[in-house]
Order: structure tokens, then C-alpha cells, then sequence
């Protein structure tokens, strides 16, 4: 019931549409993350006015909190935290390498502690897949292994193997006929383990493909570089999705080399921490410069932060330690990246989107 | 420019209209608390929506941050804080005595140091009145001296011989006429002082009246006992208003002896906290019992929280330490509040307000 159609390309970058049972979805396209089953700080008829097309769910935060037997129960995990629209879940592949403790990782699964309470607890790929489709998602990653980066060649050589051989049993396993099911490129900055990865996982036919393994701890060019060659080895008529990346000047470079869908926490975490980002550049706005600046964070957006209150007002809720500033700053945050894309989705519809690109890099600067 | 019309009556219980130059306010009225410019964890266009008609500021507050020059220069409290409805501000005496240490206090001054950095700050009657001027609020409040409970008699003497001298000052330094300023009645539960007191004020002829040291560690009969017999001292054609009181079942007893206007900062404290207010009495949303119900957390009420979400997750976001749990359960019990004033004001008007204050009390336990 997933469906993508490539609308047009303006050099590598792709403007495209992604039909799910929950709604359609233009790329390129930032999927605000919504780990467990919220949006931090923002309420999903918020969500919906400054047009998110669709959420992130977290497999590894739900399975261990509230469970999804406990969501599935509740009617599926959109009607539980009240989103209508479509949703996809990570598979939980890179909490368990980021969160738990005291893992243990082998063919079979990964064994791990629970992050909350230390329950030990054992993640299949089909168990990854069950949850998932507890969850009712529209879209469902595969279980992945994602080392850190840095991890010595022979490793990681062994975790693409690992991801590939658990997409095969993801796949299998596999049952929804209304989720769709994507498969994971990893291999580190190593383009032979990804070209590897990309192929095998390929030839499996997944709907969709995600990059994992991005922006863990690499340098911008080593991470643009990988970027490029990785997108290059994806069948065209595929979404292909850049997990957890990044920031804007990441997001419009990965556009640039074919890249369609997004998912990042910045715009809520700094937004948590009084940074705003801007077209023109972040804000901080805790600094004293804005105590008595009468403007709007940004003059021509059109969310609620913008339209109703004062830099003053929010370097006051800041420094006040009030639940509004945080509140506030997530939402326009959120609100700057669906505009970012939706001005990315224009440019590249006109045929403009490399000079967008060098407008974008010369504002936020070059990464490449 | 502010006016007060009483409608009708049912018992020593009121129905009024409140005219300011924000907007109108029927009475009974509860008033949500945004203490620092911002009712905690509620946008603007949420209190309207669930009706919210009228709201507080604090005047201590708001002098110590952001400083009452600055939201002048921003175009008054309105404006900054982006609430377009009436605001009343109360005049900060009571957080001298309860927030602010190494206070002195004469016929002067009061004379504290912040609860913020500190720095030695000096209130005058006169002072006070500026402040809420520069704020430009439609209500004001008098600068008042307001002792703990159980202050010895002869201090407690002192303490309301000022705030009537306070008064005389607040009202002598008062200019805006597009603000009305209240007077507060003192006198702990000393009757007899608060009939100085009130006498006292009366003549000075206010355009409304406040009781203040109220719930401050008196038992529930002290407190029915000496409000009713205070408010029997107060003008019929002025609207009296019981400060910082109080939960539900305290409100409909005040309304039941004549009281208009309420404050209170139980629905957003307890609602940061996971404390619900429904009809049927209060509900801890942390409770185990609410983990898999997919009931609203009130079945007939139309906020959106209810509308929306299920108990199960609300339990799920305070487990989870999400945002969206304190700002969920903020704004429901902000919306029981002004539901319960509404179903006050339309028993009054049906001349069935006795029967509401029983049922009531039937409920949530008399306190009387």
C-alpha cells in the first residue's frame, strides 16, 4: 500500500512523492522525531499546522516503554499519541548501541539492559519486525547493527554481514501488507563494505533504503564523500532515506546528492536549549542581545512564535526557566525545517536548486 | 473605564459582569496565574479556546524580571505576553513575605533582597502602583502587608494599620484611568481587625475589593468563617475577590458567601505533577491503575486533552518524563477550572446554586 513516484530530478536531487496508508508525503522530505510517541513539547495539531507530513517513532523506546502490546492494544501507535497522519518507526538498531548497557550482539540477536530499568532484554530482527507491526506504522526499518565510528575494519566488515543476513530475516518475517519494510546500507566510511551492503540489500527489493551509520563522529567531507558514492548504488525509483542527519547544511547537501527523506533531533533539543535556528544563521536566545529586542525571532515566518511573540519575550520565558520557552522554540525550530524543505522541494521543482544550494551554503557555510 | 454590574443573585451567592478595557468578564471568575508573563505551560490561543476570560500577572515577579521599563518599551503586558484579553496584577505584597529574604519592613517601604540575584529592592505603595502602570493591566492591586498565620496579635494589628495606609497612598498615587485598582482587606482571622480594615478601605471607595490571607495555614472553618463574615463588610455593587484560593470545593463555598473572582495555581502545579481535576474528584495519572486505559482522562470534557488522548498515555508521557504530559494535564485542569465556573454562574442565573454546592460537596468532601 507504499508507494513512491519520482516527480522530477534537478541534477541528483529528486522531487518525490510517497504514498502510504496514512497519507501522502512530498520530498524531500524532515520527519520530526517523536521517540516516545511524542514530539517533544509540541502537540500534534501543532504538528499538523505547520505541515509535518509525517512523524518518527522509536522501536527500541516503545518495546521498552509503555510496550508494544500496550500501544497495539491502544488501538496502534498513530491513535495512541493522537497523529493521523503517517509515521515511521526505527528499527532500534543504533539505541542499543548508543543507550543500552552491557550488550551482547551475535547472529542470533542483540542482547541488551533496558536503559530504565535493566531488564534484560532480546532483540531479533523478527522481533524487531513484531513490534513494528504492533506499532501499525506505515513504514518499518529492518534491525540493523551500527557500530561506532572508528570501530576496526575486521568489526565492522562483520556487522554489515550481520545487517544483511537480518534484513534477509526482517524480510522473511515480515507481514503487514499496509507497512512497508526498508532495508539499511550500512559499512561505515568504507565505500567496498557499503557498495557490499547496497547490493545485497537491493537484490532483496526492499520498498525503500535507508543510510545508517551517518553522522556518528565522522568528518563532513568523509561523511559527504561516503554520501555520494552510498546514494549512487540505490535503484532510483526508491526512497532513500539519511537517518538522523542533520543539520540544515547537511540536510540541503544530501538533498543535493539524491537523498529524499530526513529525520534529526536538533530542531527539538536546541529548541529545548534556546537555540533557534533562522535563515539567516542560529540564534541564541539566551544571549543579552535580545533582552529588549522587540522583533520576531524571524520576520517572515509564519509560526505561532513568530507571529505572536518578541525576542524579548522569549529571552524572558529563557531565563525564567519557563515551560513556554522551550515549548515555543521547538515548535518554530520544527516549523523551520518543514519550510527549509519546502523551499528545497520548490527549488528543486524550478530547476533552481543548485543555486539554492550556494544561497544556503554561503549563509550557513560550506561543509563540502 | 472598568465596571462592575451585578445580574442577579441566589442566596449571598452573585452573578456579575465585569467591564475592562481588555473585555468582559462574567462573574464568578477564575483567573489562570501567569505569575512570569506566562500562564506555565499553556499558549495564549489555548486559554482562549478553553475560555479562560480574564488572567493574573505578578507585579514582584515581573519588577525583578524582565523589569517593568522593559515590557512598557514592549507596549505593556498584553502585548508581550501575547494574551489580548483583561490581565490583573496582583501588588506583590504577598511575595515579599513568602519568597524574598531579609526583608525589613515599615511604614515606608517594604525592603527585600530578590529571589533571583539578590540585589536589595525597595516597594513603596507608590512604587507599586508605577509598576503596574508601566505594565498597563487592567486591574491593579494595592500594595499590602500580608503576615504568616499565627503572627501574634499585636503585629498582626500593625500589619493591617499599614496596608490601610497603603492603601491611601496606592490610591492617592494611582493615575491611569484605563486601570482600576483594588484594595486588600487584611486582618488574618481576627475579625475584628478585618472590620477595621474593610470599614476602613470602603471609604476610600475602590472599584473592587480583594480579600487577601486567605489559605495560608488557617483550617477550613477558620477560613469559611472569617470570609463570610468579611465579605458581609464589602460594598454589594463591587466585585470582591478571594486572592490565591483555591481547589474546587473551597471556590464553591466562597461563591456561596458571596465572592466573584478567584486565583489559584493549583491547576497548573498540580498538572505539572500529574494531578488531574475532573468532576469525580482529583486523579494521579502516575498511578499503575491508568496504565492500559484507553478511556479520556474525563469523558464529557471538550478540551483537547480529553479530546484526544487517552489515560493510558497520559500515564506513558509522565512515566516517560515528556513535556507533553505537564502541558496536556495544565491545560484540562485550567479547563476544569473555567468549566466549573461556568456550571457556577449558570446554577446562579437558574437559581440552583444550593443544590449545585451540595451535589458538589457530595463529591469532593464538605469542608464547612
Amino acid at each position: 500500500m507504499t508507494s513512491f513516484q519520482l516527480l522530477s530530478t534537478d541534477g541528483l536531487a529528486r522531487r518525490g512523492r510517497l504514498t502510504t496508508p496514512h497519507g501522502v508525503v512530498e520530498t524531500p522530505v524532515f520527519m520530526p522525531v517523536g521517540t516516545q510517541a511524542t514530539v517533544k513539547g509540541l502537540l500534534p495539531e501543532q504538528l499538523e499546522a505547520i505541515g509535518a507530513q509525517i512523524v518518527l517513532g522509536n522501536t527500541y523506546h516503545l518495546a521498552l516503554r509503555p510496550g508494544a502490546d500496550l500501544i497495539a492494544e491502544m488501538g496502534g501507535l498513530h491513535r495512541f499519541m493522537g497523529w493521523t497522519g503517517p509515521i515511521l518507526t526505527d528499527s532500534g538498531g543504533y539505541q542499543v548501541y548508543s543507550l543500552a548497557p552491557t550488550r551482547r550482539i551475535d547472529d542470533h540477536a542483540a542482547v541488551f539492559r533496558s536503559h530504565i530499568d535493566g531488564a534484560l532484554f532480546e532483540l531479533t530482527p523478527e522481533k524487531a519486525v513484531e513490534i513494528q507491526e504492533q506499532l501499525g506504522t506505515d513504514i518499518a526499518m529492518c534491525l540493523d547493527e551500527c557500530p561506532p565510528f572508528g570501530t576496526d575494519p575486521g568489526r565492522l566488515k562483520e556487522a554489515v554481514g550481520r545487517t544483511i543476513h537480518w534484513a534477509e530475516r526482517c524480510r522473511a518475517a515480515h507481514r503487514r501488507e499496509d507497512q512497508a519494510l526498508f532495508g539499511i546500507v550500512q559499512g561505515g566510511t568504507d565505500l567496498e563494505l557499503r557498495g557490499k551492503c547496497a547490493a545485497a540489500l537491493v537484490a532483496l527489493e526492499f520498498p525503500g533504503y535507508a543510510l545508517g551509520g551517518f553522522s556518528v563522529g565522522e568528518t563532513a567531507e568523509q561523511m559527504t564523500a561516503v554520501l555520494e558514492a552510498s546514494a549512487a548504488l540505490l535503484p532510483a525509483d526508491k526512497p532513500r532515506y539519511l537517518m538522523g542527519v542533520g543539520r540544515p547544511q547537511d540536510i540541503v547537501e544530501a538533498v543535493a546528492r539524491g537523498i529524499d527523506m530526513f529525520d534529526c533531533v536538533l530542531p527539538t533539543r536546541n529548541g529545548r536549549n534556546a537555540q533557534a535556528f533562522t535563515m539567516d544563521g542560529p540564534i541564541r536566545l539566551r544571549n543579552a542581545c535580545h533582552k529588549r529586542d522587540s522583533a520576531p525571532l524571524e520576520v517572515n515566518c509564519p509560526c505561532y512564535c513568530c507571529r505572536k511573540f518578541s525576542r524579548a519575550y522569549l529571552h524572558h520565558l529563557f531565563q525564567a526557566d519557563e515551560m513556554l520557552g522551550p515549548m515555543l522554540l521547538s515548535l518554530h525550530n520544527v516549523a523551520f525545517y518543514l519550510r527549509l524543505m519546502a523551499a528545497i522541494r520548490q527549488a528543486i521543482e524550478a530547476g533552481e536548486f543548485a543555486r539554492f544550494r550556494e544561497v544556503s551554503l554561503a549563509r550557513w557555510g560550506d561543509r563540502t
